[in-house]
């Protein structure tokens, strides 16, 4: 069974500390809106689908204690929750797209006392989970289709059940394969610098019993070139209207790379993560990171005092480099506007 | 100044231990061929003609106790120095080419007493040693006249000072421009799993004054899209004699990210670092290293316990990739097996 990663649990959130796995496997519980604040921004929880959740629980946590008498009162509070909550991860859309849902829940029930908004709310929040587990498996399903008995896949970073509310999409496709019967391997880039992929997904694909092999990140172009890998799937964190895609940082990089040699390369993802009011990924905003993500490992120094360093977070793979984009709705193949939009539209 | 990395000091080796930088510079004393060995397959000296240096050195110290009476015995003590200290490395032509190097001194010189032919050996490899000083300031001086003032170049792993006597090799390229007055800048990939191009890299371009931005490997296809990468430079561990190019993982991944974009791709490498006995990079064998180098960082588990690893050391770039190998005697353009051949034999 996949493990819930974060749950509404007696008036608190309770989440999977991921900053300590795979050492540690523990649960933290937030009940203030800064915890939960603090653990996105901290990555404690991480994963597009994942932060949607924490954000609507968090906007839950920040209203649950409101004196308000009045809905004005109240649905002032609720949008200084949901602006504080939107600095956490301000690049990710599914963040804004569920605490979006939370604003207009709200709106829907204004009429309603108080004491109901806020369950309202609540049930909202649920459901967003809900959904979001139905999604994973229907992308799983979708995505399974183009995995062959046998085939060896290639992820980056963890876009699996940690990133979601308890099974994945990226990882949610080979979940499903192997629950076919279909053998599976796979090989993980670890991810640098947080090492997600190291962490995260061996952990979790060996839980699952998947064959796994570990690599860095710059090991996937030889293994391509040994014609060891027939498929990349990887997640996304945002996707433009005409199908660039904003993930991982590393994620352009193997896109060429799985071009240069004719392998497929899929983004499985929610339809919550287009981003249908901006035209292309150049328009997509790279968060920059701290430094010290880069020059400290484990605690300890890697690199010189005062180096420079670039880290961003993310990059933008330009949609001619995506074989197929995996959605609940099913699968865009060669995705641009008009196949996006359509498959939106049958929403 | 740069860095003395290895030299012959009072009947010893000093070293600097290169697993210890950037955060302690400290020397350390080789007084057995054990000690030596050790320390070349522990990377405490580590790049292409620092191993051959050490290999050299390796077998001046092997030998000084001999108490041989007659050469046959003299060479036989060689022949088991010089296969104990190619079992350190066996993928580093350079150590193969220093070690075969004592080789026929000793032999030139198996007329006279052993002492004398000791000290013949000791000359041979303070030769050696003199001879890459020479080499790596020509080829700075060749690469340096593809470099224009402003350019942003982008390196990986250390083919600096630290991977030679003292000057290196795609870094002394960085270095002549440098001394030129060309304004340059250095983007440095960290490189995993053993991080020198974050450990020492950084940590000689710094030392010489040179604007250095350090990036996580996956980030420089990113770097390259958006078109802040000049060229591409590195160093070599085996050029076969097409041209193919064995290097540290990822610099094929590099070759192919350039290709993509355009940006020009250069590999810096003594004539030494050809193998013309291999056709091609097909038949260069990759040294695969421990998991724990992957597996654990600073001490601290990164990886669930027990997940597969593959860690290969190098990867091999073929040919069509590679825009210019500079060498001490000149640039070869678009390198092929005429024009190797050609520059060899001008030798």
């Amino acid at each position: 069974m996949p493990v819930e990663t974060i749950q509404w649990h007696k008036g608190r959130i309770k989440l999977v500390d991921q900053t300590l796995l795979p050492n540690k496997f523990k649960h933290i519980y937030c009940d203030t809106v800064k915890s939960i604040w603090e653990a996105i921004k901290n990555l404690r929880v991480r994963g597009a689908p994942a932060i949607g959740i924490a954000g609507a629980l968090g906007v839950v946590l920040g209203i649950q204690d409101s004196k308000a008498r009045g809905y004005v009162q109240f649905k002032k509070r609720l949008e200084q929750v949901i602006l504080y909550l939107s600095s956490s991860r301000p690049t990710a859309v599914n963040l804004f797209w569920a605490l979006d849902r939370m604003r207009v829940c709200c709106m829907k029930y204004r009429n309603l006392p108080i004491n109901r908004i806020k369950t309202e709310l609540l049930d909202e929040a649920q459901k967003i989970i809900k959904e979001d587990k139905n999604i994973c498996r229907n992308i799983g399903k979708n995505g399974a289709k183009l995995i062959k008995d046998g085939d060896v896949i290639l992820t980056h970073c963890n876009a699996g059940g940690l990133a979601t509310a308890d099974y994945g999409t990226a990882l949610g496709v080979i979940f499903y394969a192997n629950e076919q019967g279909k053998k599976i391997r796979v090989y993980a880039d670890e991810t640098r610098p947080l090492l997600q992929g190291a962490r995260l997904t061996t952990w979790e694909l060996m839980q699952a019993g998947i064959d796994v092999t570990l690599i860095c990140d710059n090991m996937a172009g030889s293994l391509m070139k040994e014609g060891k890998i027939n498929c990349v799937i990887v997640g996304a964190d945002r996707i433009a209207s005409n199908g660039d895609t904003a993930n991982k940082i590393g994620t352009y990089s193997l896109a060429v790379l799985a071009k240069a040699h004719k392998v497929p390369f899929y983004v499985a993802a929610p339809i919550s993560t287009f981003d249908m009011k901006i035209k292309s990924g150049e328009q997509i905003p790279i968060e920059q990171r701290s430094s010290e993500e880069v020059t400290n490992l484990s605690g300890k120094r890697i690199a010189p005092k005062n180096v420079s360093v670039y880290n961003p977070a993310f990059d933008v793979t330009p949609a001619k480099f995506i074989s197929a984009i995996i959605t609940e709705c099913g699968i865009i193949k060669k995705p641009d506007k008009e196949k996006i939009i359509e498959r939106k539209v049958k929403l």
